[in-house]
């Protein structure tokens, strides 16, 4: 859908150096493939691999660079926790490549960016040790940022997504679950051989009663994560939960991106046990993948 | 709830350093009164303020600083964007003064904090311009992290709420709106004869259609502002939106904490008006809260 009319300031809000509201990159400032994080501090993680890095931005908690790695340019972008940083990064990484910032019009030629989520997440399976590398082949969101769209599953998720809700008893709880699909191009690329595990991946909108834990508050679904654990739908199961996956899928498949999250696990809830370094674990998430996404 | 044996360790993560896991922050790192606000980058802003500063702290989108106002001990603490945050941000800043972390049991005698979030806004009503100072009475969620919590609206927030499902058209979405009050003894240290506007803020999981915004993407709800803004309940009608504030008093209240949200108007979107200079906005903002919190 492309508006026949400029879209309103209030709605695309451009800083006075022509650049997006919260990302504040300009759009000569954003490559073709791009990185995300959830951590700020992670984004020189990953730039340090870049042969030569040309821009580095930072706002609130989105920090960009961008450079190249031999002649793929990259950008690496964090994007704050939770889906509805994600409903800000996708939006505007989109509108800096589809949307012409002097006439406010979207423009004729869609551009589909590579969006690859390099993140940490836990294991729900007890066969899925902590350091291990997950390839996220579906979103299911807990959270409801994609219910704000117009969004339509397709035949086979919409199966699988029935099948997960009668699973775990949400048919009449006010938690409503969506469920998206990663690019099979990009799933491809990170493939069992190289030693990715392939997934289902939870999105849950919060770190505590929403991933199952209880501080001094006890969570509304105490079985959580051992339904999760449960499910099965033909050969898929869930094989971790994080933050952000689904409104990566969902938002990116509605703007016509090609998206995928990979997680290292740095914790196992079934087994409860926890890398013993999680910073080299994220390392080699990192350097393991950004290999294979620039062959 | 005192639970009555030691949290685990993958619910209560402590790093090597006696920290919680995300803030970063040690118990005696944290003042009874806390000041909130959604930009990292805007903690000095508030910080500047304190006459003496005991702690800084930073890991991620949460950055800490304590100090003192007089003999009035206070922590602003950077909480990133959107509800999902709040969720880290709430349970951790309990978890620093109501659990014991030698014991990992909950103490016997609870703490309650002040929490007072000082962020930015849209006003949903025409007579409220931009560099208003708006006071949140009650905090509606569109966002669904409440759910996932043992959490009951009191009378007269689930008669408001009914009718705000009603007249918004809600009642078969997938979107199911929960609803918080504010800290009454708050509320009332920022009175309307020192300029504040009270009324309901509405928190929405998003920045773009979650709050009626649209680049390429529809809104599955076009009429979301306009059905806001129409909403009156006896005297109680809704003067903005942003995207913290429900999460905060569901959560605060579940906790034990007094709990006010404070905007100022960056937007109004009803008469597509912006602040000439938001960061002066802010610092208003910041300053005149200041003065009468400490009082």
């Amino acid at each position: 859908m492309i508006p026949n009319q400029p879209i309103g300031a209030s709605e695309l809000i451009i800083t006075d150096k022509g650049c997006i509201y919260h990302l504040d990159v300009h759009p000569d400032e954003i490559a073709p493939t791009i990185i995300t994080v959830g951590d700020p501090g992670r984004v020189a993680t990953v730039s340090k691999y870049f042969d030569r890095i040309e821009t580095k931005k930072a706002h609130r908690e989105f920090v960009t660079h961008t450079g190249y790695i031999g002649n793929k340019r990259l950008s690496v972008v964090s994007t704050g926790i939770g889906p509805d940083n994600i409903d800000i990064t996708l939006n505007e990484l989109d509108a800096l490549v589809n949307i012409d910032f002097n006439t406010r019009l979207a423009k004729e030629e869609h551009t589909s960016l590579e969006i690859v989520r390099m993140g940490t997440s836990g294991a729900l399976q007890a066969d899925i040790p902590v350091d291990t590398l997950v390839v996220s082949t579906f979103g299911i969101g807990l959270d409801n940022l994609l219910h704000y769209y117009n969004y339509e599953e397709n035949a086979e998720v919409s199966f699988i997504r029935n099948a997960f809700v009668q699973h775990t008893a949400l048919e009449n709880a006010a938690i409503k679950p969506y469920m998206a699909e990663a690019s099979i191009h990009l799933v491809n690329k990170f493939p069992a051989r190289e030693g990715y595990v392939h997934g289902i991946t939870v999105t849950c909108p919060g770190f505590y009663a929403p991933q199952g834990r209880q501080l001094r508050l006890a969570p509304a679904f105490p079985n959580l994560i051992d339904a999760l654990s449960g499910f099965t739908s033909g050969q898929h199961r869930i094989t971790n939960f994080e933050m952000e996956t689904s409104a990566i899928y969902g938002l990116g498949k509605l703007l016509g991106h090609q998206c995928l999250s990979i997680s290292t696990i740095v914790a196992n809830r079934q087994n409860k046990t926890f890398s013993n370094d999680g910073a080299a674990s994220v390392e080699n998430l990192i350097k393991t993948s950004l290999e294979l996404l620039v062959q």
